[in-house]
């Protein structure tokens, strides 16, 4: 089913009501969607058993699609330590599920996210949406019902952006490297 | 190795910085250590290593040691969000390793753990481990060079005590069906 993709990123937005995720495959250097949803998680269910499900959730959507890369949806920022510290729960298990499979991790702020693909940190989830939609040409049908599916999405093409970057913009590497590594696109007078 | 416990329980300590372990035997009626010992994680590693760290040696000593149940030291209330956040993320590995072996947790606050061992929610660290000490005939040799290591021993410990309660001491059942599962319990007159 699974067609070649230089490259599969896995974008996650963990919650402890709500997980979205959203799988993102690279193909030259054009990003197409794959999959999007969401895990509901009972209100009725333990605590740990919504961590178990979001573990086996993430661990699943990983041995399915093989991503190569996860992003996940990180405030850094939250209202109080007890929601940051079930939030954090909700993460490390999503994180640990990725661990397990060697795929490497990088996470975004929701600003950072909305900045980097409306170009307005302080955009909606619906602005983020129809955002997505045209950027990936997602039919309205294919539009999931919840906007965390989106928001997981998001995170995923945030990271495709930002590894597009030249790493000096990314403040990976020096300039200096960058002029080495890249001679032609220095103007030379 | 193993000797034959009718019940063992792995008691967690788990921290962004040293994570400490605890295994408990039950045999009969009566708790004996079975091992102990810290998980240093270098400040040099990221914060994804540290957690990939944290989960694979849980996982390994889930494996090795095949508890029944898990204790966690769990603190509901920290400094910041910031470190609430951290502190969720080591939590959250550490419940995955869990959950991935079908491995029951509780949680208990710190205070409690204190008291269930020393009779004083506000005991020292030390006072802890010496107890702990003296409870489970633990000779001085064997005594860790790390209190991350007996307050999760400690874990382990209070959730054994916490099981030996009457049912309805637990607050789990109630006190109609303790009657009815002790019948000798009631004194007639």
């Amino acid at each position: 089913m699974a067609e070649n993709y230089d490259n599969i990123i896995i974008g996650i937005d963990p919650g402890t009501n709500v997980m979205g995720y959203g799988l993102l495959g690279v193909k030259g250097k054009k990003p197409h969607l794959i999959a999007m949803g969401v895990l509901k998680l009972n209100r009725m269910e333990s605590h740990y058993m919504r961590l178990h499900r979001i573990f086996t959730r993430v661990t699943g959507l990983i041995e399915e699609y093989l991503p190569d890369e996860m992003s996940i949806e990180a405030p850094f920022y939250g209202k109080n330590v007890q929601s940051m510290l079930k939030l954090g729960r909700a993460q490390g298990v999503a994180m640990a599920a990725a661990l397990n499979h060697d795929v490497p991790i990088t996470e975004y702020e929701p600003r950072k996210i909305k900045q980097a693909i409306t170009g307005n940190g302080g955009a909606s989830k619906e602005q983020v949406a129809i955002m997505l939609q045209r950027e990936l040409n997602i039919s309205p049908s294919e539009m999931p019902d919840f906007l965390d599916a989106t928001d997981a999405l998001a995170a995923a093409l945030c990271h495709f952006y930002e590894r597009q970057k030249p790493a000096f913009a990314r403040g990976v590497h020096s300039w200096k490297s960058y002029i080495a590594q890249h001679p032609d696109s220095v103007v030379k007078r």
